[in-house]
């Protein structure tokens, strides 16, 4: 292709708006262009990188025995209603109406659809198991869209959904998945792990999240130093290493503690240490408020919470119902005499009494001893796993990395089937629900986490198989039009044998051609200049290494195509 | 692939909404179903005929020279009213606010998004002509979709975009897409023609057509028996052949009429043909309202009116507007006394005086003299071409026919680039317009098309380049398996080959299998029976023929491979 005629703009200046590095890249290499907060424009090589992703994906969801459908964006309200999630899915679902008042979405996901679809036409147990999936374009309204593509509203995903007789059929389907899924990003090139999950609003049994590791990642990976232990930090258990305290606590004394608000503040006012304080988080649920408490010097995991009530959704309260639930602004909130179940997290069981807000203004709680002075609702871990803390399957310790989730699995079981009436009729004409999986990878983040992943100050680096060119052909202005031509000659037989190639033949100066090469990232360059012409020679340069070499212009066409067939996908 | 792991149910009742028979087979066939009103998920089946049309139009875009991109679905409101078009586009544009009560669209077409970014990143008339396109999932909120994905409401469109510098290069432009659609339909083994249209909501200069023709078409075609002349009839022009009447008209009568509203009844009730009659209607339009006055026999145009005028829309007019301008219920309009300009047909000119309408209830006139009785706002040809009026090009007769628009490509003009400020430096360093053209497939309508076009009571007949699967392969059950293994052994050396293979392993009667091969319309079947084996034969049958052959085991695939490379596109 001749770069004169593309409408591939590169620019010197990173957007206002990028805080990450593919997000930056992205627009300067001219791959993506802004139309509003979280919607993108595909510029020509963008597109081109976003169909490799694609074709890997749908070869190995091909490969793996799923069909491919195309379902569509907009879905009728009465599916969600079906499922229940109309009611709690929240504003990221992107509601509206037709033209005769009928209320529809934009489609975030298609359990909904898939389930209607399949209790259509799924009757019998010899129909199982099956696997749909699509690769489509999905809407999340985000509150604050953000890092390009990578955090968009519009956005383009792989979803594929499971429909198995049974439970072990339905684990069978999910590891299938899994193996296809590292299958996937290991033909992208990525560096990832695959970590344990929470199921999220998708809801289900239990899940894995594939992770790019990369710095700028939205996501806290708790990994183990010593065995293959990963997970998500919303999920990752704490072990419950605490000790029943010995002894009894003194009695509970109330005291006026002015302006003092933070769990600092109090350790200075009272004299004790953040581990001596029982810091009381407040969190509306859909199974109503409860109070939960976490050591003073650790964080409340809200999925924990969550899951332990069996809940939706579960949020820290609003000042509101803090006030209802305390009497006091936030701030304040403590186990003793709140109007609401207290839950505490294992940790706080090697205290005998604790420091706590006294659910008053400007007043604390000294030596607060569950059992006695309150009846907590139950024990359990319900914090935020750290650095440090001891791995959970081993005797090894947690260190905390940063991730991209690039794709994510889930065993729904009949969640969805059962809401949505999916039956079939079993080997003995029993009517059973269908056990379920779905499995979703973003396919424009995919390509993103790549950039992340393999890029320096110069531009992109693309992995062979993602690149929206293998080669660049450059050829230094001369004045006689041969480096031209003898450019022409190289991307005609390159092209011949199937290698995709960008051929710069713009009137620029060495210098602009060779810098949007590196920013654009294409693997291979091969520059034709004048002096190597003479010398018979094509140079080439490696773009991740920076390999240089020359190469007889004899030869140069097999060298390269070898070179790049090397390292397809 | 195998037919009893593929989501492919067929079904033998029709569906109760289904109207054409593209509708009923994709249906029954189990190529689509339905989600909601013109909503549908594509199956596994359909969307190997969809991705077949996407392919062949993909490669005629790149061959032409156009550059792929991928615009979002959902676009913002601020675009669109940038273009003017926020205001008028009506209720098939879907509206809907995000979260943060900003206002958005989804789609019906792209022609602000593109506009915008070429305004951004193109500067100069070296970067000039550019064409860029994408297949890309689109919205109109039809207020009456119908007859499957032929007027669905979410639709799959491939919509290109030319910038040039001069009109003429966007004329040499415009051509190159006409000739890539004219590849493009040739391809896909249709039968079509190209007519001139009317240029509609997109606006610009001129258009073409690409209809399928088809009893079912929703479009009427007016074409020449004698010249290649063809223009939908919303387009036709009307040869203007009436001559001026001679002589003078009597003086204006008033006449009571009660009861009289239709032409028929106005014509018995005064004893005159409807020829001597004007039909007066009432039209509002975004330049104000106009009466339009046809011959009795005849029916106004609005693209006419709206071309006319200049103006944006035309509609006839709500009885509110009929009675303030004519101050009487509809059905007594007329051209003498109504509170708003009256344009008249050419073909009125041959009357010296008509009947009309007396803009009161239950009267008319009798004798009205355009010129003495009223002052016309203008004489034009304002009505629809019929079978058997004069061509306007040459001396033949035009014949109308049906047909389903396919394509649709607008010479724009700088309509867009004028309105958004797209504009370039031409070589004398002065700013100017880019001058655009846009050329819209509407991919799954070109499905549906190829399916009216090809099919009997059995079934589709799909042409091989668009069909799910080029062969099929029937395996008759015998107690032996060696029906199936032989049929498994020819599967696998046509897949070898290239060939897509539907391997029908289901453990159903002939009957069955036969039925549906010939309901999905496969070009080619493969018959292995038991006593065919003992001779050494298959049995192939031509779907679109119905030949039937015996071809020896040992010669059948390549036999299958040449039959079918010999009729791919």
């Amino acid at each position: 292709m001749n770069y004169s005629k593309l409408l591939l703009p590169t620019l010197k200046e990173d957007p206002a708006d990028a805080e990450v590095v593919s997000h930056k890249l992205m627009f300067r290499a001219g791959l993506i262009r802004k139309v509003a907060a979280g919607i993108y424009t595909w510029m020509p090589a963008g597109l081109r990188s976003l169909r490799k992703v694609e074709n890997i994906v749908r070869q190995e969801m091909d490969r793996a025995g799923a069909q491919e459908v195309l379902m569509p964006a907009v879905q009728p309200a009465e599916l969600w209603q079906e499922s229940g999630r109309w009611d709690y899915y929240g504003k990221e679902l992107l509601r509206f109406t037709d033209r005769h008042s009928r209320d529809y979405c934009m489609g975030p996901t298609h359990e909904e659809v898939i389930t209607d679809l399949v209790k259509r036409e799924v009757h019998s147990y010899k129909q199982l198991p099956m696997n749909l999936y699509q690769i489509q374009t999905k809407f999340r309204d985000e509150i604050r869209p953000r890092f390009g593509v990578m955090r968009g509203r519009e956005f383009i995903m792989k979803d594929a959904y499971s429909f198995d007789a049974d439970d072990q059929g339905a684990e069978e389907s999910y590891h299938k998945m899994q193996a296809a899924y590292t299958r996937i990003f290991e033909r992208c090139g990525l560096n990832f792990v695959a970590v344990e999950a929470d199921s999220g609003a998708i809801g289900g049994s239990f899940s894995h999240e594939f992770m790019v590791l990369a710095e700028s990642g939205e996501d806290d990976i708790a990994a183990c130093n010593a065995c293959g232990y990963g997970a998500n930090v919303e999920k990752a258990q704490v072990k419950d290493t605490a000790a029943k305290a010995e002894g009894d606590a003194p009695a509970a004394e109330k005291v006026a503690t002015p302006d003092v608000r933070t769990i600092e503040e109090v350790c200075a006012f009272m004299g004790v240490t953040a581990q001596e304080v029982a810091k009381t988080l407040v969190f509306e649920t859909d199974k109503g408020v409860v109070a939960v408490c976490v050591r003073g010097d650790r964080d409340a995991n809200p999925a924990k919470v969550k899951n332990l009530l069996g809940a939706n959704a579960a949020e820290l309260a609003s000042e509101a119902v803090v006030r209802e639930v305390t009497g006091a602004p936030i701030g304040f909130a403590g186990p003793f005499g709140i109007k609401c179940p207290v839950y505490l997290d294992n940790e706080l069981k090697g205290l005998a009494s604790f420091v706590s807000g006294a659910n008053e203004v400007d007043a604390h709680y000294r030596g607060i001893a569950p059992g006695r002075d309150f009846e907590p609702a139950g024990w359990s871990d319900l914090r935020f796993i750290l650095e440090g803390d001891p791995c959970p399957r081993c005797d090894g310790q947690v260190v905390v990395k940063r991730g991209i989730e690039v794709g994510h699995i889930f065993k729904l079981g009949t969640k969805y089937s059962e809401a949505m009436k999916a039956n079939f009729l079993d080997a003995d004409g029993r009517e059973q629900p269908c056990v379920m999986g779905c499995y979703g990878i973003g396919v424009g983040r995919t390509m993103a986490a790549a950039i992340e992943q393999n890029n320096d100050e110069n531009g992109i680096i693309w992995p062979v198989p993602l690149a929206p060119w293998e080669v660049v052909i450059l050829p230094l202005s001369d004045k006689t039009g041969e480096t031209l031509a003898t450019a022409q000659k190289i991307t005609g037989e390159l092209q011949q044998a199937g290698i995709e190639v960008l051929l710069d033949e713009r009137d620029e100066r060495p210098g602009v051609k060779f810098k949007d090469a590196d920013l654009l990232g294409i693997p291979l360059r091969i520059t034709i200049g004048a002096r190597g012409l003479k010398e018979g020679n094509a140079e080439t340069k490696e773009r991740a290494t920076g390999e240089q070499q020359n190469i007889a212009l004899d030869e140069i066409s097999a060298w390269a195509t070898a070179w790049v067939k090397e390292r397809r996908a």
